[in-house]
């Protein structure tokens, strides 16, 4: 099968103060990779794990809050030091605009590609992105500022080709592309070999959410249907309820609720606030909810 | 003796690929911090060193390239999280004052602390800073932009008191900071003890001297005779001389010919690109010119 693999580049909150770096994940969907966050220090993290830059064209920033954006700085610089020609584009609120004008103003003169900011609206939930292979959808969040989520789904996969029956059949290859497209075969005897017999059936598509930051929403979970993993913040534990929802974030309960009520695969939970001291009581307020939960960290890779 | 003290919190160049981080210095001298540079992870770095911020008031930039700054907006905005009320000081060319600018106006409206922008003429070699005990000059060097170095002068320190002395005639506390500055003592009989023999000769105030990025610039020594500590850009080795005179840069030889030619007490080099592959190589490089090289690396402290 083909990767979808999520990348965690840095998953603390706003102060460096737990070891944690600020947010920053990278997936890489069928060796295509999108950027979702940048938060300080994503360079240097983008090189410790080992990516090549140029597969990277796409950037998704949930907010403007600076541990989710103060990376793109030093990222836009360097690849321009790095000699990209390619077009790069940052789909995120409006706000961010004038910030990335500024860097490119200021300390790109001389670089040899172009960067197009994509404005989300964060009202509403909207396709905002689309390829070949996959879809980006937005996910309205309530958080002190415009914030979106991202939904990231892959499109409907072709079936796989039964390769014993095209030999059976003595199939020529440059039927297969029609075959997964559904055709069914006629022999030269005339018969008709349904495509059901030429085929198995296409791996379910997959689909990766992104949710942070954002005071609980329980109608989340209606556009997070049946996830493959769910991103969800859980910047506070339970102690810390009422300051939760005074700043706008979710505790690990309240994350775990949203991914319980969405029939998600799998939770991962992070944005940790300083005050988280103790990650495994954090995750154990998560699993008490939805079993299915796991911490994020730094230098995670995970299989959507 | 009071502390004065380098702190290295990144020595690399632009791109992040040799494991080095951007350039960030801190300089601690008689308890108060000086920032120097503040590359992207300046404010991970700090915490790592577990400095105060509260004791950190000025910031000294030297140019407007992306290593050397990237590491602003994350420093800024978390003084802001951490409750700062004191201004804070912005020491660069005036090319900086839009970024700062852009990042004081989109992210840090909320904040309780000002920000003050302090243009720094890069063709002049001018004080310009001085409190009670330092002062800081500028040091016009020569790279793509405009760009200054920074000389932090320890200012005259007053004589030690000998308290032997002070005993033996009887001499009451009150009179400690008129002897310290120099007053004879005169004894109840009348007679005049000379000011040399109650106290000690001060210590010679030290300085450190910040160059970086720089060509080659063999006139820079005259405003650095007889400094302590030197930090000296050597972004590249003897293989590419040539490159560091394209690129406005130095080799370690370059650096360690200014340290001879200014009789420094130690040179530090660092800024290393990454085609540094061989870092003892470079040290022996600027060793053969001046004996007393150092190769600066993150987390080291140098007692100035």
């Amino acid at each position: 099968m083909e990767p979808f693999k999520l990348h965690i580049l840095g998953c603390g909150s706003a102060k460096p103060s737990n070891g944690h770096l600020p947010t920053c994940q990278v997936l890489d969907i069928r060796n295509k990779l999108f950027m979702i966050d940048c938060g300080e220090g994503a360079q240097m993290q983008w090189a410790r794990v080992g990516l090549g830059m140029s597969r990277l064209n796409h950037i998704f920033i949930s907010h403007i809050h600076g541990d989710h954006c103060f990376g793109l700085p030093g990222l836009i610089s360097t690849m321009g030091l790095l000699g990209r020609t390619a077009d790069l584009h940052i789909h995120a609120p409006a706000g961010l605009k004038p910030f990335v004008d500024c860097i490119l103003t200021h300390f790109c003169q001389d670089m040899d590609y172009d960067v197009f900011f994509h404005e989300v609206d964060t009202t509403q939930h909207q396709m905002v992105y689309e390829d070949r292979s996959v879809e980006v959808w937005s996910l309205p969040l309530k958080h002190r500022v415009p914030c979106a989520g991202f939904l990231f789904k892959e499109k409907p996969l072709l079936p796989h080709i039964r390769p014993e029956m095209l030999q059976a059949y003595d199939i020529p290859v440059s039927q297969v592309n029609n075959i997964k497209a559904g055709m069914d075969w006629t022999t030269p005897d005339g018969d008709v070999i349904p495509n059901s017999r030429l085929t198995r059936p296409a791996d379910p598509p997959r689909s990766y959410a992104y949710c942070s930051d954002t005071q609980y929403m329980p109608r989340l979970a209606q556009w997070l249907k049946g996830v493959n993993l769910l991103f969800h913040e859980a910047t506070f534990g339970e102690g810390y309820a009422k300051r939760a929802q005074q700043t706008c974030h979710s505790t690990a309960r309240q994350a775990a609720m949203v991914a319980e009520a969405a029939g998600a695969g799998r939770l991962l939970v992070g944005h940790y606030s300083g005050r988280v001291k103790d990650e495994k009581m954090h995750l154990a307020e998560a699993k008490e909810v939805f079993a299915n939960s796991f911490l994020s960290n730094e230098g995670q890779v995970w299989d959507v």
